[in-house]
């Protein structure tokens, strides 16, 4: 989704000068923008129908197109849920861009990071980025989600290491600090749909505020 | 699983007397054992190679019976992943039996509940009880599957509540401090056996440092 919008913002901020590319790129720009319309409907009826209930039929009526018409910019089902879950993983990764270039203690930057992550769980691709894996896909494809969602995880350790070492946060086990967090806010994928009585940002705060002070009471 | 367990743990314990109703009660706890024993090899195959690819021909094979035989103790793939669930959670239950009547302050009563959830989860039937909802059941199965962990998150919050009450746990918003704690230990289920470098307890341990203290170090 990213280099479609970035596409189409940069086509948008160019001078409207006359050339023998402009309509080449503008038909690129909106092929772009086309397949990212169809993976944008996928993931909403993915997450209204289930990824097996969802067919293509289903799909190319729900974007008014023929299923022929789906075929020039997606090459199958399992390839759409794929680029589903790199949009929403795209969100994650961004917003780890802005935390880890963020100045400030690192506790505060993971504490703005489980805020833009459950802004992604609840968003459009949000279903798809933690369903995906439970779908039975492909051996290749399966390697590759799991690729990548080591690499979010890797990258949110790293955030907590770093507040250890900045002393923002204390001493403890990193790495099951990092599977407790990703855990807390991967099941809201479980329950936000039917229990949606808080915002996003609410829940994250609440998350926040469990995570950074603690349960304990008087011993 | 529970009842054939105490049902033959009844029978072992009763003084040996004839009786015509001897022969009768013993084929029906043989019976109960030999559905207990189907339930559990289809736990270790579903997770060993997911619901979907196993088939009850394979289950039959491993058990060395007939596929004939097999429905003599359930009636169906569906049915056999419900009574997994329902083992799996049985154990859970335990464990809060235990925890609600214990003595002592809720925080701690909450904390032995996580030792046992972490301690279910990674038991034979922790898989089908985490992901049996993934595995596009029935309407009615997926209801009865909801509402039994909806009475599972009732009583955390429950013990939750009691903590704030006596004072253990500080004021904070429980439901959402059991959604966290539930998220924590379900995610479990997805990195753990790849990742089994810490034992069930050890986990639990991690798990409820950082629950107890929080994360916050310096200001």
């Amino acid at each position: 989704m990213t280099t479609a919008t970035a596409k189409s913002r940069a086509r948008r901020d160019l001078p409207a000068t006359a050339s023998p590319w402009t309509a080449r790129r503008a038909s690129a720009a909106g092929r772009a923008l086309k397949r990212d319309a169809v993976i944008l409907a996928a993931a909403r009826a993915f997450r209204e129908r289930g990824y097996h209930k969802t067919s293509l039929d289903d799909l190319a009526a729900s974007l008014k197109v023929t299923k022929p018409t789906l075929y020039l910019y997606v090459p199958n089902k399992e390839a759409i849920l794929f680029e589903c879950f790199r949009a929403g993983l795209a969100q994650i990764q961004a917003t780890l861009d802005d935390c880890e270039s963020a100045r400030g203690p690192a506790r505060e930057r993971l504490f703005a990071f489980i805020r833009g992550y459950a802004a992604a769980i609840v968003g459009d691709f949000g279903w798809c980025m933690l369903r995906a894996e439970d779908q039975h896909l492909g051996a290749a494809m399966s390697r590759r989600i799991k690729l990548l969602k080591a690499g979010i995880d890797r990258r949110m350790r790293a955030l907590i290491d770093a507040g250890v070492a900045d002393g923002s946060i204390r001493e403890c086990d990193t790495r099951m600090t990092a599977f407790a967090l990703a855990g807390a806010l991967n099941w809201m994928g479980h329950w936000y749909r039917d229990d949606a009585t808080l915002k996003p940002d609410e829940i994250a705060d609440r998350f926040i505020d469990v995570f950074n002070r603690g349960l304990r009471g008087r011993d």
